[in-house]
């Protein structure tokens, strides 16, 4: 079964719609094995909600979570628009074939072994699938892939259901399933929400253009996040790339920037890397913002999640202890950021309630040998989130030393609260460092804290370094100067 | 009361072993009040177990921790070695002339509103108390400044016993208070331990100079991390420096490198910080590693403190899951280290039990959706422990993702005593990266396995691109080649 020519589908823009809305899914290659693949893709989509209507198919009879295991998509009563397919590489045309017959709209192959094993075979075998997709209307994601997240629709590939994810306005783009699933879990934790993802892999129909035009065009997205190995169609890329970098915030990060992370792509997802030096060209010339490693898009991700752009560069850090303000001034600066001396009557109203001994009143303030009781910290607040010689406040919680210096838990928790306040009275940026590494009780207590502040629509940062390199680079965004 | 002449007193050397030696302890300004500093200093050092005779004074009568509160220094019956001093600055004149009558050997000022006041008579202050200490015999260390620490001999200024502490090889040498005590804490929690250690703050007397001296020669120090924002004796501190870092490997973290820093740290510990431009030509010559943050600090110190040197820069890194692999792979690469292809010998061996779809016999080897089961890690590592293509070990355990994917905590568990057992076997250094990002349950998990290593010998990362920079400047340390 092999035909001509790829029907227009409408690929890109709003032509991939029908994907993040299917009315039905077929799971392929369900057993009630717990080690099963394809049970690991249905019972999450039953957890996370999935609305529409939901299919096992597999070689046993009987049944799974109270469905019905059917032998073959072709017995499935009613219509099909979406296939996930988790069955080994040579049993995959004979499903295209059956996907053509049952009219179905995408199949997503989890499946490996196709062109990333570098075996001639496994590439004719892939070329197959698009050549037997094409004798219908089937649009193929993968193979190599884990597919749609969709939270609002109750789409998902998490093999459990995130426990903190919801829907929200970040889209993603990414080759790699492993790195998506560690974006949605670690993000959910952060505070970062995603409208759309899909993890595309080898991308042998689908590619990352059609991909890319899409969320361009999607209007619950607002910030994209790419991560990519390898261009199946460079032109049309950087032509989309170009379009949307400048409406919505659009973060890369490059797998295979290096000889040995190329080779690793080659074997990952098939794809030829291409060398750093064109990706740098690529994303100064679109506007895109290139990262080093996944952190630092969600660093990024998250201080355009919450961050309305800031009128400048100069920060006010409100810090505690010595060392460390002297340390965020050094990192801030260095990343590109100002922290400018308070002009005289600011430092004269600080002077009012803060003592010079001990403490500081000088950017960054420092009042930690003081305590910063929400009385004193809420009046420092104040005078700085008025005064228009900064643009962005960033205050510092070292969890681990703020539990070993004043206070208990409740102060700190009092400290957070005051923040909270200050924010929806402010209107300039706020950030917080909340750094808790330690024993259970920092991690779990700095946890607490960093859901608290995220409640506040406050973004929380685990480094200053890690935030001042983020402010740094988001800022760069809107005053397009070089970061 | 103003003498002269300082009495040689062997400053530098082992003349200042007697500091980490005191008989005789006195805090002096202790109350019963929950938030005095005099109290927060003592009862950490009956918590730490210091042996030696232990006095609190204060203006209340009466007893605390079933000690009794003398008036005064002079009270004391017997001997007194070491004083810290918590009481307000106008009083400090008065009680460095008791000091000296009482033969005090060495008296510590947590006190501050000294130099770093920027103010006039806080000058003047501090230069009295250096000018009536030279009456007599006795030193002085800070002011501003949390002094000495030292486990093996109970000496702690932690306000809490540190849960995870214990006696180790780095020494430190810090102007600040704050970031010593977080040093601390966090260190021990990566299985960092300390030999010795100060907080020296404006170094009126006894400075970094004296300090580092007694590092260099202290026979329990053999990894050094130092945080200065200002040097007394420029001359003395280059010579001291290129003496040391040669032997003992020697991190350095400056405070107030850039202009906000550097007007931070006049405002902290009164220091004239100097440009970076010069600190780097200092580090080049003598040897010293510079550093960007604590974090980075900690993350040599890890590797000094666990590793024996590798013979170069070739890595193998196991990992876990696709797209985390390739992104291994570059930010090896990015930081100086070299992640070659392995030899067509060693590819047909893993081959025999590891399949290709699905996973990679490359490097970096990678059997995620495969499951890295106890037998195929520990056949894994067997192969590449004693393959003489590659020089050190890194295995990447991603606690968020391997618990979404392939087994429970039972399976991680397992992976973490497999590769252990192989350390014990393999003569090539063997790092771990466990990130740990997440909700409560992942902190608590990556936390023991964590300890699980560190128990092994095996130090831990928290990622990629943390433990890549770490391992090739440690590397760059012994190499003599730029990092």
């Amino acid at each position: 079964m092999v035909c001509e020519k790829l029907p227009q589908l409408g690929s890109g823009n709003q032509g991939l719609e029908y994907l993040f809305h299917p009315r039905s899914i077929a799971v392929v290659g369900v057993s009630q094995d717990d080690t099963n693949w394809g049970r690991m893709f249905l019972l999450p989509l039953i957890q996370f909600q999935y609305q529409g209507n939901l299919y096992p198919v597999g070689l046993q009879d009987g049944e799974i979570a109270g469905m019905k295991i059917y032998r073959s998509i072709l017995d499935i009563p009613g219509p099909l628009d979406y296939v996930i397919c988790c069955i080994p590489a040579q049993f995959t045309p004979q499903l295209v074939e059956d996907c053509v017959k049952k009219k179905v709209r995408a199949v997503q192959f989890f499946t490996s072994g196709f062109s990333e094993s570098g075996e001639e075979n496994g590439k004719e075998l892939e070329q197959r699938l698009v050549d037997i997709a094409r004798c219908g209307s089937v649009r193929i994601i993968g193979p190599n892939s884990l597919g749609i997240y969709c939270p609002s629709q109750g789409l998902t590939f998490l093999n459990t259901a995130p426990s903190l994810a919801k829907s929200g306005k970040v889209g993603f783009l990414f080759q790699s399933g492993g790195n998506s699933r560690e974006l949605i879990e670690i993000g959910s934790t952060r505070g970062i929400y995603f409208s759309k993802g899909v993890s595309y892999g080898n991308a042998c129909d689908l590619n990352e253009s059609d991909f890319l035009e899409y969320l361009a065009w999607d209007k619950e997205t607002e910030i994209i996040g790419i991560y990519i190995e390898g261009v199946k169609e460079g032109q049309r890329f950087f032509k989309a790339l170009k379009g949307v970098a400048k409406i919505k915030p659009t973060i890369m990060l490059k797998g295979g920037r290096t000889q040995a992370g190329s080779q690793a792509a080659a074997s990952h997802t098939g794809s030829l890397a291409g060398t750093m030096f064109v990706w740098e060209a690529v994303c100064q010339q679109t506007g895109a913002i290139l990262v080093d490693d996944l952190d630092e898009m969600m660093d990024l991700m998250l201080a355009f999640s919450y961050l309305e752009p800031p009128s400048g560069r100069r920060v006010s850090i409100i810090g505690n202890s010595g060392g460390r303000t002297v340390q965020s001034a050094d990192v801030c600066e260095s990343a590109g950021l100002s922290v400018p001396s308070f002009s005289a009557a600011i430092r004269d109203t600080l002077r009012e309630f803060i003592p010079e001994t001990g403490a500081s009143i000088r950017n960054p303030v420092d009042s930690y040998f003081l305590g910063w009781t929400p009385l004193l910290l809420s009046r420092t607040l104040g005078v700085l989130g008025s005064y228009d010689g900064i643009d962005l406040l960033i205050i510092d919680i070292p969890v681990t030393i703020s539990l070993l210096g004043f206070g208990g838990h409740d102060d700190v928790r009092a400290q957070v609260e005051t923040i909270k306040d200050f924010k929806t009275k402010c209107h300039k940026p706020v950030v917080a460092v909340v750094s808790y590494e330690g024993t259970p009780d920092i991690l779990q207590f700095g946890f607490e804290l960093q859901r608290a502040f995220i409640a506040g629509g406050i973004p929380v940062y685990y480094s200053m370094t890690r935030a001042a390199r983020a402010l740094s680079r988001f800022i760069s965004y809107y005053k397009k100067d070089p970061s």
